[in-house]
């Protein structure tokens, strides 16, 4: 078959994929430009529309008529609960378990040390585990944790993680999906183990919730955090979120003990008295602007279903790389990505073994497909199945063979 | 003299005070509806008319068209110590030194740790001091902090700060102004007696940040944080701001030490290495919605002087208080703010000896004059020199008295 016939084929088939698909008219519900390929959604997911009349109706009306009747009367005090539960469908969880507020780095830090905290004294548990290959924050902020806990801090891979649980264990904080790689680590299998070993898991779900499914009640999972501005659109560092197990909420001793956590916040008592829920993970005022702003891109999410999105995501990553086989140059990327379901998550990693990535990114993005390159020779591309398409796939593919021929 | 000559003596001194104040043409910068007096932006300011359309350009150009481009080409990346830099000049602190982000709260957390951390091993300073009529969330999170530093939390009241910190504390936290009397505390004194004693100083600012001048740098304050929804009009839970005095950013040891504040933070090294300059304060990526929005808001003090806003404010709280003692049946209120200017922050508080400001409130609020309640009993009037005027004030006072008459 010619070069011609194949592209020919491959740009047929992403028509019918984009044809059959049934999540195609989601894509009308964001703000996209149809000249560019955006694969970066992993990064900042693209702008849902419903958010720019929502944040002009929060800002004209709420804040600047109504002003401070607004937390009671526009609903702002209970949005972090409220966005929360919105979220918690999306990862697995109940209502009442999953609290919007913070960044990611600062809600690592109250799960790990809320994790460690929940070991009895006497038990022995002085060891924090942590995915050697994680996103660095989770590290720095795990070792300050093991720091002010007196705990050691032990760097394992997350696919070692299992085994390496034990006595003294107090918790394990492991990525769902390894940021660089795009790998997926098996969460029911990994949360099973380390509470086998009697420690408690912390999952790191930034590069999963809204890009698969995720169960965490049903996985057992002890608490997890994660961003909002990838996959779930919610706008430039929109806050983060934390799931503290309902079972584990009693017990769950913050070490950011704010004052939007307390029992009864307004009784500005002296004493601290955590509050009941998915509250106890609060800590000071949210911002909430960038809250509202997350709450009306959740909106998009309104009847679909991650099991949807998933098989998507599979069908577009599988395809974007079967478009890469075909049209990069033999020899100039290796693909980071595992090639089992099971273990690759909403993106494609492509290694680029004579180096220059960095400089193939930027003219990629010059001739209009945008992804993400992360030092020191990776090629990130996030595959978003609420708006990336099948034909577009094909042209990032494309356009990246243009490129890397030329070099 | 009669009811009404009093009252038309105060209608025409007010009026005439409002002619002659150089700052009221400030108040069309902000967005307000003449039927309310409102005198509760010590809780949420204003919004300033610079905001909507800015974040209309935020949301639709540079997240919706630009993504992920925009953290280095619209300046995302860099927005906390720019907009560290504009509240810089408000609170007295040159720039590089201030840093936006998180809640207050978290940023108590930091700056205690911080400051407990600066005490050298072996001196034995294992005490933190706390305004013992703090906000609550200081004491909660200078609680958590003390436990997880090994030091002990010692209340004690902030006019006797300067004289309680001794050999064993480490760190003091308190209030430049008191939240619920409105009582101001000498900054200068304090900071000059807790550094005496060979401590470390935190003030929280959130009463006195654009409510009053404040001079960081010039009186040797160590650690300052504050918020900036109150007097710098920022919106609901704009993010706080962090001050580490400029000295002591080589040794700043953050508790959260998040990619953020990393000094390489795009290498992802495992190894944290903290950045010079304000950064050193901040942690994982920031509320880019509700940041953009406060610098947007800040441009409403280009050109203010803080002593300006300081005159003005003590001529309303004094006629304030002046209005109210005409107005008032006597014995039902108390001012709990300070008569002497030296001891007065921008609000002022009445106490109801005999109960009831919790109704008196609501109805106040009835009638279009908007002030706050705190348990138990107090009624709380703050004055933002930006855009409350004097015809206003009379107006509250007047109100409030044809309420309290009314029980």
């Amino acid at each position: 078959m010619s070069d011609a016939a194949g592209r020919a084929g491959l740009a047929a088939e992403a028509a019918a994929l984009d044809a059959a698909d049934r999540l195609h008219a989601k894509r009308r519900e964001f703000v996209l430009d149809e000249d560019t390929v955006y694969l970066d959604g992993n990064s900042l997911g693209a702008l849902p529309r419903a958010v720019q009349p929502r944040l002009a109706e929060v800002v004209g009306r709420e804040w600047g008529r109504l002003r401070i009747r607004s937390w009671a009367e526009s609903g702002w005090w209970t949005a972090p609960e409220r966005t929360g539960d919105r979220i918690g469908r999306l990862i697995g969880a109940g209502p009442g378990q999953v609290v919007v507020g913070d960044s990611t780095s600062v809600n690592v830090f109250k799960a790990v040390v809320g994790a460690v905290r929940m070991a009895a004294p006497g038990e022995g548990r002085d060891e924090i585990l942590v995915d050697a290959a994680t996103f660095p924050t989770d590290g720095y902020i795990a070792g300050s944790a093991a720091r002010l806990t007196g705990c050691r801090l032990r760097p394992v891979a997350a696919g070692a993680m299992a085994d390496a649980a034990g006595p003294r264990t107090a918790a394990a904080l492991v990525n769902h999906v390894d940021y660089r790689t795009g790998r997926l680590y098996d969460l029911p299998a990994i949360t099973a183990a380390v509470r086998a070993a009697g420690a408690r898991v912390v999952w790191d779900l930034c590069h999963s919730a809204g890009a698969l499914p995720v169960a965490l009640d049903a996985d057992g999972a002890d608490f997890a955090v994660g961003c909002t501005y990838k996959y779930l659109n919610g706008g430039p560092g929109s806050p983060a979120f934390l799931y503290v197990r309902r079972e584990h909420q009693p017990r769950f001793d913050s070490p950011l003990p704010g004052w939007n956590s307390h029992a009864d916040p307004f009784a500005m008592s002296p004493h601290y008295r955590p509050a009941e829920g998915a509250v106890c993970g609060r800590v000071g005022t949210p911002e909430i602007l960038s809250l509202l702003a997350l709450e009306a891109a959740l909106e998009v999410w309104d009847g679909v279903e991650l099991t949807a999105v998933r098989a998507k995501s599979l069908a577009l990553t599988d395809f974007f790389l079967r478009c890469a086989a075909a049209y990069l140059p033999p020899g100039l990327v290796e693909p980071l990505t595992p090639e089992a379901h099971r273990e690759r998550g909403s993106q494609v990693s492509l290694r680029c073994v004579r180096g220059g990535a960095d400089e193939a990114m930027t003219e990629l993005a010059r001739r209009g497909v945008v992804g993400d390159f992360r030092r020191p020779d990776v090629l990130r591309f996030g595959f978003t199945p609420l708006y990336t398409g099948f034909a577009e796939t094909e042209r990032a593919a494309r356009t990246l063979g243009e490129v890397l021929a030329c070099r």
